[in-house]
């Protein structure tokens, strides 16, 4: 409740917000993912939060979806971007003749959905996204260069992933050799909701589509192929001559040849592996934590980024750290163990040695520990109270013999053990690479 | 132009885009003042882009200024931020009972003004603050950290700095002392512009405020006051009785002596300095280049961040960095000297060694060597061209000799010079601290 004649200071609903040490512990994350694309030689991209509407509405012939945030500001019609890759695509179409392809680029970025909150939904939330975009063509060596970075990512992050891969053209091909290509769509979604809902529904649900009692098994029957890949495929070779199935099967074989180069490790087959949006073609995976079920990122092959805006052909491939969830499961599985935001060390100085205690906490924090003079609290008594509230891990006693001596008095606060450290031996303390 | 049947792609006006390598330069600067800022134990923090209108216009009483973009979706009327203040002061109305104070935070973040582009103004760009939030008092102590946070930015940055400061109670004190104060902002909107209109237009308005010729001149005189601080303190002591003057003399020279323990070095003394927000009640500070004359951030004390939200009294003082500004400065200055985006070296396989070529991508990577293999162009010949193309400075020619033997060719671009190096030897010659 607001004060009298005050505003009541709120957060719109569903919108992201973290507490200081939580961000600070979000915003590492966010680092070493930075880390990690960069060295993969992944280039940095930020677009506008806000596109124009037509632009941004493209995909969907200008139609509306509920979700999005659209307004007018004097003639211009305006959307806040819902993804990062209608933004990619834009600028791709715009800069086609001055960008270098194949152009690999990430971006972590906020979005914008207005979909009613829910637990783990947000209408703002950031996505983390890279991906390589061809010109013309894109060699499949890209599909398995983003799946090496995904894992890189994981790794960076201290996390066993797993990986599941699969290639669309796969279960592509069988539907068309079933005569059910104008139905793709649909089945792919059934197809996609195996896990979640009965087996008997899904069957049901495939016959309403017209496939017979053993196309139905057969189908789902294809789906549960797991493993490795050489082995699905050479187990499949011949279960459909379809070209398109033939050639799901090479592109499946032949990214686990360039796999095996990149030095993955965490990949295993899963011909289930669906990805609800239409747009992929070819390679799609996700990925899981450690007897997770639910999916921490994914990606996938599509062939045709910029098909809204630009004639030329440029597919792509690219890989999705879902960052707000996984931070969310880290945080609940007790992945952080340290307070982000606590100083190294609380210096508490007394009256006339306040500018003593400042000038050795710029000096510290000048050979990088993260010393922090608590100045506001006026006496000692009240500033050993403060370093308490802070959960002070060290406070360093900054008294006028301390200073004569260079000699200064270091507290365990938890130990309650002193030691008296001139300036060098402090920093040698708390520097982590001395 | 769009082709035919496409939307023609295009960013909104007056909206920020970098190319990926001056993003790579922007995202290398962001990092630079992160780094800074968490060394010097301030906490991040990244509150949503819209907030309730209610809440961010409590300032303006609910009046919209026609640069802010206001909409409204389903029944909320909502805002985007047009700076990082407002949210910072809703978030520590709303957290005050969990928050340490001190409160030390800084946020990056895009903030959104409509005004009309123009050379240097954008409608979205960044803004990057720290803030020092009091819980009831804030000692000066804080100033000064800001201060030296702000010299630090810049060290940081490789830069030369020149801080110039004042305390806004000296000039607010002589306009008390005159009887002027309910004229008070007109006053010190003409003082801000004594640099950019004639001197005799800057006194014909303040004598239509009624200021005599006498007083017109001790006032502009009186900020021509520069040098040390405690030169212009000592030689002001006598000029005007009044406590509000007294005080600022006071805290200003305060302020001398805890920078001098914080080793602040580029700070000068100039009553000149105004800062336009009225909100500045105290200390003031603006940051320039060597020879700029442009400020490329600034700072200063405000008596109550919360005022429109809580009853508490929270004193604060800030500092800002324009960065938007300074990278244009920079880039203009030639201050960034190498492509960010490039890799170390770029990887030329043939035929039978493209995964050979990746799997010694994959381990200079994982090394910290930015090494990128062009396995998109098709023959050795397409692939030299590409990296011509690229003006890759290295490129390293993955034969089967060189396989066999773990012996790779390096060939020098500018010189053209090669040699033959070990897998280890070029780890060493593409890392930094090796």
């Amino acid at each position: 409740m607001a004060a009298k004649g005050k505003i009541e200071p709120r957060k719109l609903k569903g919108f992201w917000e973290l507490m200081p040490n939580e961000q600070a512990l979000f915003s590492d994350l966010l680092e070493k993912l930075e880390k990690v694309f960069k060295q993969n030689c992944f280039v940095p991209l930020d677009t506008p939060i806000l596109e124009y509407s037509d632009v941004l509405l493209a995909k969907s012939g200008g139609d509306v979806d509920k979700e999005i945030y659209r307004f007018t500001k004097g003639d211009t019609d305006m959307c806040m971007r819902y993804d990062l890759t209608v933004p990619l695509a834009r600028f791709v179409s715009m800069h086609q003749n001055e960008l270098n392809f194949p152009f690999k680029r990430y971006q972590i970025g906020k979005v914008y959905r207005g979909e009613r909150p829910q637990k783990g939904r947000f209408r703002e939330f950031y996505q983390c996204d890279a991906d390589i975009i061809g010109d013309g063509e894109l060699s499949l060596v890209a599909d398995a260069e983003c799946v090496s970075l995904f894992e890189k990512c994981f790794k960076e992050l201290e996390l066993e992933v797993r990986i599941e891969v699969s290639n669309r053209k796969i279960l592509s091909g069988y539907i068309e050799e079933l005569n059910k290509s104008n139905k793709a769509t649909e089945i792919f979604i059934i197809l996609d909701k195996l896990d979640k809902i009965p087996l008997e529904d899904a069957k049901a649900e495939l016959a309403e589509l017209g496939l017979s009692n053993a196309e139905q098994e057969k189908i789902i029957n294809l789906t549960k192929n797991t493993g490795k890949i050489e082995e699905i495929v050479k187990k499949l070779r011949n279960f459909c001559k379809n070209p398109t199935f033939q050639k799901g099967l090479d592109e499946f074989e032949e990214l686990a040849q360039h796999l095996a180069a990149f030095d993955v490790k965490c990949v295993v087959g899963n011909l289930g592996i669906i990805r609800g949006h239409n747009y992929y073609t070819g390679t799609v995976f996700e990925g899981f934590l450690k007897d997770g079920k639910e999916a921490v990122g994914a990606g996938g092959r599509f062939e045709n980024l910029c098909g809204y805006f630009s004639e030329k052909n440029m597919p792509g491939v690219g890989m999705s750290v879902g960052i707000t969830r996984l931070f969310s499961i880290l945080t609940q599985n007790g992945y952080f163990k340290e307070n982000a935001t606590d100083a190294d060390v609380s210096i508490i100085t007394f009256d006339d040695t306040l500018h003593a205690g400042l000038n050795l906490m710029t000096k510290l924090r000048d050979c990088g520990v993260r010393a922090d003079c608590l100045y506001e609290a006026k006496t000692f008594k009240a500033k050993m109270k403060e370093a308490n509230r802070r959960n002070a891990k060290y406070v360093l006693i900054v008294g006028e013999d301390e200073v004569r001596e260079n000699l200064y008095t270091l507290k365990d606060m938890q130990t309650s053990q002193q030691e008296k450290l001139k300036f060098e031996d402090l920093v040698k303390k708390f520097t982590k690479n001395a």
